[in-house]
């Protein structure tokens, strides 16, 4: 059995994190905090894990995380990058669900996250854990860098187009919307359910901390090539699901047939990517509460630009179910154990 | 391996048992069937099922159906007792998830149900499945009758206080709301999204199917003298989920610790009704997507009134999950296999 | 034209009265406040409100309040009752849209509210402004207590039955729900979008302030007797609107035909009570951003007990419109000025 | 007063069109229709509408419609073209809120719509109704053709780019999203609640009705030179309101604050269009229920792609409003009249 931790328990990734690992039959949840809450009983908190989950929350400083195999971050930005030393240090291996590991330049993550970075050494180190695209370094990990959700949905989306070199890498467009728990569990006016409720806009359009990130998976994906995206998220009332929308310009023809065969031949033997078939428009509801993301290939019109369809639930693809199937690799386990679950749907 | 058949799999209970099932670990699924779409492969209308179901939907008469162990019926009523005779004579078993065995008293259920019934005979043999209440007679059942939502919600939350003969039974009130997937997936200008959303209302104010089904419950646990219900229906703008509010008046006093002492103990021991911490208030998403079924009783201000407050998941303990949880018992499975999902949330 | 200021304004029924007042064709704004947001133009904080409110937020002791002829208060409880006496002396009437002055007996009102009332003498003065009871009184009103929500859709229902003396004030349940605005606009995690959405709860079982608002109105409609109410709300995930449905046993026979007169003889002349068609169900967004409510009245299966059902916009009738509707009376302006909006459906 | 009929008053934009007419200070409602319901009173079908409209649905033919001034056609597609030659040889003027007079290519439009078209001599005559665009014509005009709702937030958003001759015309982009009313009142398992919340898709990818509509009028703007348009829409789950994010590349510099500028001298003096302070992210929810369409323009990153961002309620300006607003303008009133309605919010 895999020992494994969370800190930050009481965000919606980490309660998403509880309900993935505690039917997980290779792991044993053995300590949890939340900095808020210690000794709070987690099912206090949430009903849901009620008769599953025993654990209370826990200080960061708990010794029984230094016992753990593995110690999930599902905390702000920040604190993984401090806590991640002496974790290692103590044998344990580190996944952050955070931003703290996942941009190579530590300038410029600092320019974006606005913090001096805490362990700029174990940034070199760090594995980018999207595994469709890195799953040979991840196995050998012990600081990885979970990706964000919308990333996460954009990079799966451009993927077979970048790498096939069929796209104009300058002037991608992606058209992100994202339901609201991706704003995590905060107490602030713009969240509150009569804010967002029937109601639909655009946010971060000048700048968003998921660009450079996102560029930065495009860009190895071009070989090292500069790449230029225009990104807009956007929040949809709707609790999960990510849909990203992308849009790229032809650099040479390719027919329907052979886009849908370049999309199906990179993404088969993949388990959590499903390309639909051509034509199709992906809900995210269709993978809803689960580790799937569904991707379609359009060519509008016969025209010279792509559209893809990109969908995934931000809390499990898009986080704590990403970070399971990275915990699964990253200790020998079959990619996908623990991770079977079928969406909820209606 | 239980050979399971669905019949009715297109709408909203459907494509729960079908989620419930498939990942049943001693159930194959075997046959399925919806009349409208006979020849679809069931991925094709479900998305969410893609590369977890690989079946079509079949004719109703297929043979398939025939050599199942159990076929259970998640149609509109009037459709398993015109089906139920030939299953049983080639010896499958049949649960019914519509209403066509719930009222013992054949002419109440025809003035109800507004047709004539196909198979009295059966009305007598079958057994209601509320396992709480019912558990040893359902082992044997070969013709199951499967509660309705309402009845699972109300029947259990008002299930201790009625049997140990402390409030007036000639007047209760069952204030009840349901998530929109009650009324099924049926194209009605009424449940059209615009139609639902940021919006509330009552509904068969007069009279609802469900009325005499649930007074025929509470009847049996007052030892079967007449009850007095009132009961309105109200529906939420939600998706899943039911609330009940159950109103009763003591006729003798009991403390705030010895009401919560009567739920505790009368549910102790069953692993699909969680009765919460004195003072709870449960949220139905607390049971979202799980065979829950949470409650908490209250007596406010010490007066003379108890309230209970009762949530499922109505596709779940309220139709597909009590249908399985029904199945285990009658074929002496675990009780709980394959229905240890933990509720979605958020 | 009326000068009217609003204290409290960046609220949820503070933008509501905005709404209102700005096409009031006898109201100039003149003064608003919101303590937090002094400076601020009201229309940066509403886009709603672009070219039509030019106003900014002033502080609460801006002279610009003591040349008003009325003030709203739109202010968390305790803070009307501590400017109401100067701006009394400076000539300014007063609208409290909280519950500083809607309970009669002090020491009620401090046992609910958690603090010494400030002003016990304006409580005696106080008028509580439930048009459709209380109008007379309303006109000649210096200090204004405006309803409740919760209690507006609770006592119009009861109304007409407790006038008439024809059920048993002793036991009667008002089971009532909610959108979430009526929680206000405040940056707290239970009313996150995620915490609330495609969830249904109770609250305040145990108790709620509106509880001894109720009972006191119902006891006056009953001639002063004691009457004996379990009043329980929830919280629907929608916006707007308030459903009360409530339960009275009948003292004597009354036909439906008889039941349904008193409904509409007792509101006829009403211009913000439609009482529906024996056999209705109001639905909430049949009121929605109106003043509104809508009334049915059923006796289900001929038993004892009525059911009455009704509607209101929690935000409209429960809160800004009915203040401006007293506001109306109190400066004999035509009541149904400035009040003429239609329900926006869908 | 002018003398105004609706026909087919049933659906969403005939009863936003109620709303908005019963409302407007020099129109007197003098007909309906609604195939499906002839003989219903308006007010049964909508109780929203109770004592404000005492109409009762007439046929088609009823001669009512011949004594109209104007005659708003609120249908499905194919009905206004067949009954505008009578109603104009009868004196009234028509105003077509479906597609029937929007495309001036015949066969195109038969090609998108699928059937031939039954009056393609008023195809000529009629005048595309985009005040912001076209108000000169407008006011002569005898057949309206009422933008569609997509166009309109589109082809606003895009107008100061293509008119100044900046960006190139040849690669737009217009990501666009859509509350539900936009589908309209008709009963498909499509549009069902449950279908819908919680979820997000795009639909149409291929080729929607509303591009060949959009691309007309953007080639208009740009001198009538051909224009390349992506144009994905998408299903919010939401009841109100479109968002338009559109994407050009710029062909030439320009700054951030001479960006704005030409935003803003464009529609200075547009009582219906309001440009956002530059950095805003307009929310749908700000022009909820009303009749004006909010923009902001952004150059991310000093990049050289502009993204638009338009937003408006499909059912008013998109649909209802934009219609009364056309007929203000042939009728010589002023062109706010009875659009004054402030956004509801929350």
């Amino acid at each position: 059995m895999i020992k494994a931790g969370i800190v930050g328990g009481a965000g919606y990734a980490g309660v998403e994190l509880l309900r993935i690992l505690v039917g997980h039959p290779a792991v044993q949840l053995t300590a949890i905090n939340s900095h808020a809450e210690v000794g709070l009983k987690v099912s206090d908190m949430f009903p849901s894990l009620r008769r599953r989950v025993e654990l209370s929350f826990i200080p960061l400083d708990d010794d029984a995380f230094k016992s753990c195999d593995v110690v999930f971050f599902a905390t702000p930005n920040g604190i993984a990058m401090q806590q991640a030393p002496a974790l290692l240090a103590a044998g344990a291996r580190v996944i952050d669900l955070a931003a703290d590991f996942r941009i190579r330049d530590v300038a410029e993550w600092e320019k974006w996250y606005g913090m001096p970075h805490a362990a700029p050494e174990l940034v070199e180190e760090a594995v980018y854990g999207l595994p469709e695209v890195n799953r040979a370094q991840i196995r050998g990990a012990r600081v990885l860098a979970n990706p964000g959700c919308y990333p996460t949905a954009v990079q799966l989306g451009f993927l077979p187009l970048i790498e096939a070199g069929i796209v104009e890498c300058g002037h991608l467009v992606a058209d992100a919307k994202s339901g609201v728990s991706g704003a995590g569990r905060r107490a602030e006016i713009s969240n509150l359910y009569s804010e967002i409720t029937d109601s639909f806009k655009a946010y971060g359009v000048g700048g968003h901390r998921h660009l450079p990130e996102i560029r930065q998976g495009l860009s190895r994906m071009a070989g090292g090539a500069q790449v230029g995206l225009t990104f807009v998220p956007h929040l949809i009332p709707m609790i999960r699901g990510i849909h990203a929308t992308l849009y790229a310009r032809l650099t040479r023809d390719i027919d329907a047939r052979a886009l849908q065969d370049l999309f199906e031949s990179r993404f088969s033997g993949e388990a959590f990517v499903d390309v639909l078939p051509a034509g199709s428009h992906p809900e995210t509801r269709s993978v809803r509460a689960s580790n799937m993301c569904r991707i379609a290939a359009h060519r509008p019109q016969g025209g010279d630009t792509v559209v893809v369809l990109s969908v995934i639930d931000n809390l499990v693809k898009g986080a704590a179910g990403q970070a399971v199937q990275n915990m699964n690799i990253m200790f020998g386990e079959e990619e996908t154990l623990g991770l079977d679950m079928i969406p909820v749907s209606p």
